[in-house]
């Protein structure tokens, strides 16, 4: 599952086998410390496990510095054209520095940054989109995922010649084919953790589909280390976002992964409530467990086997399945206290 | 794209490079034509293109002859276990029959339905899933893509040791990896067209995700002629959910499609507000367009660059391009009007 390679921002482990690492970028000013702070804090508490901070000038470089003693996320510097901030955010002891060598002029900059990075021992992410593909290769190629690559490759490249090799890499487009191409032969041609993202996603909707159909392709075939989900919206919801569609995938690290049949007109029961009230009342849960909630005769008892646990319906009745055995017939009514009473007791956990 | 096979069911082509159908199952009581033909013509009215009925007495059967006559959208008839349910609902002039051979009796019984369905013209999908693999093979696999692919394949020959090639398969699994790997082991070993989906996909927002994630992987690499996205809520839903999958994917060959980057401390105009009024203002647009709306003046002009037509945003005002030309540079509040008149411009629509 993903790179075996791997990169250490702050505490939290990109590639090398961990699970998804979960990521979103702040929309505040980065001068504003109090709001950045503010904001940082909402996405941890969502779930983020690392945060990006635009550094669009030396201001907010500096800054970075008092929110990083105010924050415990680790904190990565995104930095375009100007050298100097990647230097001036290490200093300020960012986590990570997000920048494209391609774009920062001479070798003797590129080096400086390789460097500072080494020195301080923090990892670069080579990040490549749509918009940033080198001229030249755009020309040969169009905005494609081939392109997207080479320029990638180029990029990395002129890290390796510094002999720094901490680094990953994203290959964002924003179409989503493409995207998932893009990471097919990156992940093809090297090692490096990669770090999943669509670009232009779109609103909270279709931005959230547009990652999932992305990422659950890519991490099927056990392609990248880390998450972003990159919505047009506030960010903790790409935080919402990127957890949903981890758990989706049955990647997420807990809690209840509820699974139920469309209803049919095989249906002799009322399903939709039904399941809509399993999900609220185990939000809660932390054990991971698969809640199956069926509610037809024909396939239900037969797909709830897969489940931890499931309930399926009869006619104002229905049946509590543990591992493929018939626990006890209830009536409907009394499917979900029962359930939530075995599952409190398979797991320990009160409800 | 697809299978180089087809099925024709009604007037609508699966597989042989068409678009992906949309499907859906009422979940009406099929007896109740009044109240099926009302479900149908809501789900058409969504989009729907081809729609199933539970099929799960005589009577049923007899009901899909009425509610053929009310309805335009082409009728899958689902049948489980009992032959002359298929005859009958054949007789009723559906336009075709969901149904596993494996599960219905002796060979006799299967070539009486291949032999009714042939001279009907009527084709016949093969419905596997996690609750009806042959019990040796479960034994053999366990409840696994290869135990699925198997017993889809043995299905499949017992029609067309019949002479009955009409057929298309599906395979639908709980688990999002499990399913992309069951189309794709099916994919490579057969040609018929593949009907997609994941079963038990859970409630509106989850089964979307976990439908997006498998069809995603799956289209991009050509795999699959018709979706059903399977949700524990009122079968419109999942049309919806289609329709916007197909949009996440840009396989849907209608309206506008929104890019739009992530905020970030580099937006310099009120970005979240404006994607979702331009989605608002360009809902009914019908010809195919990628509108981008970018917030950054870092990104945005060159990640613009690969729609129809875009804005990106400055301090307070805005520029609009088109095909990669600046057109005109306007304050903040004419970016949509201005952006609307250059889409009925290029269109001859009015929105």
């Amino acid at each position: 599952m993903g790179s075996k390679q791997k990169i250490l921002v702050g505490g939290v482990t990109i590639g090398g086998g961990a699970p998804p690492v979960i990521q979103s970028m702040c929309n505040t000013d980065t001068r504003d410390v109090p709001a950045t702070v503010k904001q940082i804090n909402a996405l941890e508490e969502a779930g983020c496990q690392v945060v990006r901070l635009a550094i669009p000038d030396q201001e907010a470089a500096e800054a970075a510095s008092a929110i990083r003693t105010q924050v415990r996320l680790p904190l990565v510097a995104d930095i375009h054209f100007d050298y100097r901030l990647a230097l001036a955010a290490v200093k300020s002891g960012v986590h990570k520095v997000r920048i494209n060598p391609g774009n920062i002029g001479d070798k003797e900059k590129v080096r400086a940054v390789a460097e500072c990075c080494k020195a301080n021992g923090v990892p670069i992410r080579v990040g490549v989109n749509s918009g940033s593909i080198d001229r030249d290769l755009r020309e040969k190629y169009g905005v494609t995922p081939e392109a997207l690559c080479e320029s990638a490759l180029r990029n990395l490249a002129m890290l390796d010649e510094c002999g720094f090799f901490d680094t990953c890499v994203s290959l964002k487009m924003s179409n989503v084919f493409s995207t998932i191409r893009a990471y097919r032969l990156m992940a093809a041609r090297c090692d490096r953790p990669l770090h999943l993202g669509v670009t232009e996603a779109g609103g909270v909707h279709m931005g959230t589909l547009r990652s999932a159909a992305a990422f659950g392709a890519l991490l099927c075939d056990g392609i990248g280390d880390t998450i972003r989900v990159s919505l047009t919206a506030d960010p903790v919801q790409e935080i919402y976002a990127a957890r949903d569609i981890l758990k989706a995938l049955d990647l997420h690290q807990s809690g209840a992964r509820i699974v139920s049949c469309p209803t049919c007109g095989r249906t002799q029961i009322d399903l939709i409530p039904l399941a809509e009230a399993v999900e609220k009342r185990l939000e809660k849960l932390q054990t991971r467990l698969t809640v199956a909630v069926m509610g037809c005769v024909v396939n239900g008892p037969g797909e709830a086997r897969e489940a931890d646990i499931g309930i399926a319906g009869g006619r104002g009745e229905g049946v509590i399945i543990k591992k493929g055995e018939v626990l006890c017939r209830v009536p409907e009514t009394e499917l979900l206290p029962r359930l939530v009473e075995e599952i409190e007791k398979m797991t320990g956990e009160t409800l």
